[in-house]
């Protein structure tokens, strides 16, 4: 497994890797969710690249950057287990050098969600993957649902820009009472980690009522707020009933829906998404 | 000579040709500045694509976009004598289709000069250009001095993003008075033409002076306006003297400099400039 820090030596490493080629961008500390990426990677590509970079563009000033998890020794000995073929682990100043001053964006759907909370973070993530996809060239790269809206933003972005590779998005990997994995779930302490359970409980009671026959999105909307209030470490920051494409509030619920949400459990702000379809 | 008017045309006829490939993206209505692009692309590579696109993202709402020259008929027989492998000539909808909704900025660079009198410019110039990059996968791209400032932000912008394909610029194609060619020039009447001489003396008389020890930017700022204001039909839009990388203004002329410039000529607007190095 080469594990590569410059673009210049990538580039290089790059003309030596057989096609077609499958991307797995993370940003380290890695779990089964990208563990799930990977191995789908290797099924559809006779090489696959991981790429691990904590990207500051994506965090906003008051956020968790600084304390972001970090393990890259663990991180490379569970991507050597995995067969991957090249680990693509840039510096900052690699990234970002003195006097970057470009940017990618996608607007509209960037603005609502994630976006709303968090006004910068697509602009970070969408300049971010495309700097990786002109350096790694892949035939494919893989992004996981539990971050759906950065998945459709980045298939609106590859669109728009005519970028010549397929966006594969894989389901979300839980822990066995549902919680979705996330580096981010290291934060939680035992009594928060307890508390966490209530977001994909609130998905699971959205969805049910939808089952049920219940259509009317305010309906689905109440009754989750009201099932996460009854949890005190948790405080909800949105809750969205939304089109799959647009990510615009639907006001009936007609398929497919996405129902998304992103809670604050002590500190700590999870997120997480289900679809009805 | 290919002829291809849709991406997915492209990407399959795109296999074919053999590398290296050349790019001259351009605006149509060609001259002998295109022609000079074109036979140096044929030099450098295997394979030469022209693209034909007036973009719309890069006009002002109040400019010449519905006016802007075009003859695609002479173009593709002139592209044709010089044996051009491939031309892609999409449609505007081809390009931006309904829900279009990304770009690609620049940023500092792209708010001076050109970009202080048209502030969207640039945003559109990288946008379409970043398409053009991710559809046709040039190994080298080639842009005219003459639009010096869009040829800077473009090279920025491939750094930035790493965009992997090198960006070649190469000297303006001059009239025999010395009026830089472009397709605007077709909008001059006589008299416009002859006063259109003013852009290339102005720049001119700031080389001689600084040829003769001048060193005060605003000396050479200031014989260049008194020099283009005897000309009845010119307007100066602006007179730039700047550092070559970062296009902030010079105090002092240090080498190297560019002197550039925007002048209405009746109701044309031309650009020209020098590099005095």
């Amino acid at each position: 497994m080469e594990i590569i820090k410059t673009i210049v030596d990538f580039r290089k490493v790059r003309l030596s890797l057989t096609e077609p080629v499958g991307l797995v961008p993370t940003m380290g500390y890695l779990h089964e969710g990208h563990m799930s990426l990977i191995r789908q990677a290797k099924m559809d590509n006779s090489s696959v690249v991981v790429s691990i970079f904590v990207n500051p563009m994506q965090f906003g000033a008051d956020e968790d950057l600084d304390r972001y998890p970090r393990n890259m020794e663990r991180d490379l000995s569970q991507l050597q287990k995995e067969g991957v073929d090249a680990v693509f682990v840039p510096s900052t100043a690699e990234m970002y050098p003195i006097h970057f001053s470009s940017r990618v964006e996608v607007d509209n759907i960037t603005q609502r969600l994630e976006g709303a909370s968090r006004p910068e973070h697509f602009r970070g993530v969408t300049t971010v993957i495309a700097k990786l996809f002109n350096i790694i060239q892949p035939t494919r790269a893989y992004f996981g649902q539990k971050d759906i809206q950065q998945a459709i933003v980045i298939c609106k972005m590859v669109a728009d820009l005519n970028m010549n590779l397929i966006i594969i998005t894989l389901p979300t990997v839980r822990e066995p009472d549902g919680l979705a994995l996330s580096s981010r779930n290291s934060y939680l302490n035992r009594r928060e980690r307890k508390a966490a359970r209530v977001l994909y409980q609130s998905l699971m009671l959205a969805k049910k009522l939808w089952q049920e026959g219940e259509r009317d999105a305010k309906t689905l909307h109440w009754e989750m707020v009201r099932l996460i209030r009854k949890e005190p470490l948790a405080a909800i920051d949105y809750i969205s009933i939304a089109d799959t494409k647009t990510l615009m509030e639907r006001e009936e619920v007609k398929l497919p829906t996405l129902v998304s949400l992103a809670v604050k459990i002590g500190k700590t702000r999870l997120i997480d998404n289900v679809i009805l379809e």
